[in-house]
């Protein structure tokens, strides 16, 4: 396949934002190797390489909170992937926030600003 | 300083998203190192680390389309940063366009749907 990112340039793995394609916000950050792009583009859900766990990661396979893929871009150097997606149950991150992004640099510290959708304890169990 | 990513997960570098503050449009990705981190803050302008040139990098430094910082957040692992900003001159990719993602996946491959802003040969001469 010919029609990829650089994979080559960050040792198998490339960036991939994750936007939401209904807000345009931010939602996470993870990572692909060539597997998780091919499982992406074949199945339409973003499928991620899982770099603590070593495999490939189908972005909400425990939670139900998969993301399913309208668009994907690729930027200048094509070293890096954007995801324009439909976030399934309204939370990207584990933590029951709509955004991985839920802290705010404010004065000395993180201020939480994002909105959380739902209770981790409720949905992991 | 304690109020910061963690540096040491990605070997001193953590990812950058850049996002328009306005329109909320994916600019780019690039990265940080504590040195650009300290440096944002200090001055309110996107400050990389060049991993090409292995040098700090004022985005714009050349351009002139510096990228004022209005909000730091970060993600539930402390190991990728998303920053809004306002982007001076409209355009963040050296190419010309607004953003670095001005290519989509269509069919067997990129088709480019950005909006060119500027003439890369009258900006870097």
């Amino acid at each position: 396949m010919s029609i990829e990112p650089d994979f080559d340039k960050g040792g198998g793995l490339v960036p991939v934002i994750v936007q939401d394609s209904e807000t345009n916000a931010v939602l996470m950050l993870a990572y692909m190797n060539r597997d998780s792009w091919i499982k992406t583009l074949e199945t339409g859900k973003a499928t991620f390489w899982s770099r603590s766990r070593n495999q490939l990661w189908l972005k909400g396979e425990t939670s139900g909170h998969v993301q399913i893929v309208k668009d994907i871009l690729i930027d200048c150097d094509n070293d890096t992937v954007l995801l324009k997606v439909t976030q399934v149950g309204g939370a990207a991150c584990h933590t029951g926030y709509a955004s991985c992004f839920y802290r705010k640099l404010s004065g000395d510290g993180f201020e939480t600003v994002g909105e959380r959708v739902f209770d981790p304890k409720e949905v992991y169990k």
